[in-house]
């Protein structure tokens, strides 16, 4: 059977996942961080799905990053025994912490104020489980965290370590790096994100408190970093089905990229060069951002049915429930021929983003079958 | 129990509905409408809720405007007769158009193309059931549809009329008006959508053919058309939540909005003024629709627990579960003390956008009890 076939009695919009493509992305960086001697913490944020976190995770049990407490429910009850949640604790979330822990769940929880560090260790006392909390720094600017050589580090360390808590580590996420390009930058902005880290673990260590646990993490570093000494372990997620804005930026080629959005034809505006298809922001998600890129893919590349990316034809408009494809701007390519019912495949600019916007993969296995397998996903917090 | 009190429990980020704004905006565009003598046939793709459903629709059982398959089959299992699928059909989805209307929905398609006409045409004749279609006019360049004067317009008339089916009339959306500033501009837009629909419709009756159904539609020209000559309806739909982005061209006020997010303070980088909320663009959406208005609401406008706006705060950055929160540029508002654990609502740049990243509605009753009811709501297609 071929991939058309498989798909053609699919109702469109549908997701698309290409299990191999999938595979061969998780084995790269794999041999890429084992090649660096780190240990890689997955992040499961971008498929939030059991069946997809059996492939990532090592064993199928951890470790592994989340970033909500409803990912950490859905995973843990799964049998996945070592989750950071890697956003600023609210303290009215600790409960849900203290229950995933009695579950047998080693949770830990990340914060960078005094007073979320407070909440971790009173909390840790009151119920006699010495929650485990990292530290979160600023390594470039980009949203949360301390940075390297705050004095607030060792004061927050302070309250957790002597308060009941206990201090693991430290963790940054070098977000800025989706604004890199190439891998002399990428690996220059890993190195900007290692020295970040390691500093702050050597400002924990010189006032006389534990850290275990250095953690980085972000995709682009991920893949480009050259040392990562005094590091313990790197978090990535999008890597795993890659999409446009990681092409973008040379992550990875359009060819990687694991995710489409299967649609349907329904109609043109042949004086305006435009296919219109079912899939609008509601399934492409509204996620522009490749526009800050070189290269502006709109709400997304199209391919044909088989996944072969089609020169230049990309989602140039979207309302909720329609895609409006043309040429880019310039291009001097000829659009195929897309007569309504016609179906087309359209990649992502965004996994995370484009994902959530389903309840479930149609999943392309690897084994070339063709014979379409459905993995569910989740989301809400 | 104060509001405060009420939403004090819920978990964040949570999507708040406040039912008596919802009512206020329904009775607004109501009255306008009953003024000009037009029937509305409510749009339900923003809320898509049964429970919102039948507080917008007259007697609860129509009519509707729907956007997927999927609403129509909701609300027709929840008793909706009279629904309009208002984007245009793919021939393989004409098996669940006929099971809809086997079921006693009295379903309608829209479509432009003689090979879609075709289609239904086909269907009808095989099922013995004349499928209702409106032939779609492009009145303002936006998206899909004939032009007022195409000559296509009577070829497609004449294969459904002639093939079998039912052609049931002509329908536009003028999506272009999203584009317009105040009451002028909106009421000029909303006779150029009123010309071409009637021009589309003697279109269709100089050539002998029925046009039972004229239907015009948009939230912002519902709302300032001054007269509605030869039109049979209007369709709307953001009205009944109302949004930012028509807050910015003057269809409504921040006040009229009524739907926000309720999210939770976890950390601040005070040097850069910013306040970190677990409301990232997962929850709040990436859409950015007042991006390009005179007033740039970043990722949405921030209130403080009870629903009021807070002066010149808005999101000014999202990551995916990180909401950055910051007063505008240029302001001289001074932000107001959020600590960490504090709340705040968030009002959405595009209410339909929003809404679809949650799986329910918190709802303020209009009663004033503050006792919070919950709605469900659905997505997908």
């Amino acid at each position: 059977m071929t991939v058309a076939a498989a798909l053609a009695d699919l109702p469109t919009p549908c997701l698309i996942l290409d299990e191999a493509r999938m595979l061969r992305n998780i084995a790269r960086l794999k041999t890429h961080l084992d090649g660096l001697g780190v240990a890689l913490r997955p992040h499961l944020k971008t498929l939030k799905s059991v069946e997809a976190a059996r492939r990532v995770l090592k064993d199928g049990n951890g470790p592994a990053t989340v970033s909500t407490l409803k990912e950490a429910e859905v995973f843990a009850a799964a049998g996945v025994r070592d989750i950071i949640y890697a956003v600023g604790i609210a303290p009215q979330k600790l409960p849900r912490v203290i229950a995933l822990r009695g579950a047998g769940c080693d949770l830990a929880v990340v914060l960078d104020t005094r007073v979320q560090a407070a909440a971790v260790a009173a909390m840790s006392r009151a119920v006699g489980d010495a929650i485990p909390a990292l530290i979160e720094i600023d390594c470039d600017g980009h949203r949360a965290g301390l940075k390297p050589d705050d004095p607030e580090i060792v004061a927050i360390g302070r309250i957790l370590h002597e308060g009941g808590a206990q201090l693991r580590g430290v963790l940054c996420h070098s977000g800025g790096s989706y604004g890199q390009v190439g891998p002399e930058a990428l690996a220059d902005f890993a190195e900007q994100e290692r020295a970040a880290i390691v500093a702050a673990a050597e400002t924990l260590r010189a006032a006389g408190l534990p850290c275990p646990v250095v953690s980085v993490g972000s995709t682009p570093t991920a893949h480009f970093a050259r040392d990562l000494t005094g590091v313990t372990e790197v978090r990535a997620g999008v890597y795993v089905s890659q999409d446009l804005v990681m092409a973008g930026i040379g992550v990875c080629t359009p060819d990687d990229i694991a995710l489409s959005v299967l649609a349907t034809v329904i109609g043109h505006q042949s004086e305006r060069g435009w296919t219109l298809v079912d899939a609008g922001w509601m399934a492409l998600s509204r996620d522009r951002g490749t526009a800050s890129q070189a290269v502006d893919q709109g709400y997304g590349l199209v391919c044909d049915v088989e996944g072969q990316v089609i020169p230049d034809l990309i989602v140039v408009g979207a309302n909720q429930e329609h895609g409006i494809i043309g040429l880019r701007a310039g291009s001097t390519a000829t659009a195929p021929d897309l007569p309504v019912g016609a179906q087309v495949r359209i990649l992502p600019n965004h996994a995370c983003a484009t994902a959530t916007e389903f309840d479930d993969y149609a999943v392309l296995p690897a084994d070339g079958s063709a014979h379409i397998a459905r993995w569910s996903r989740f989301r809400g917090w």
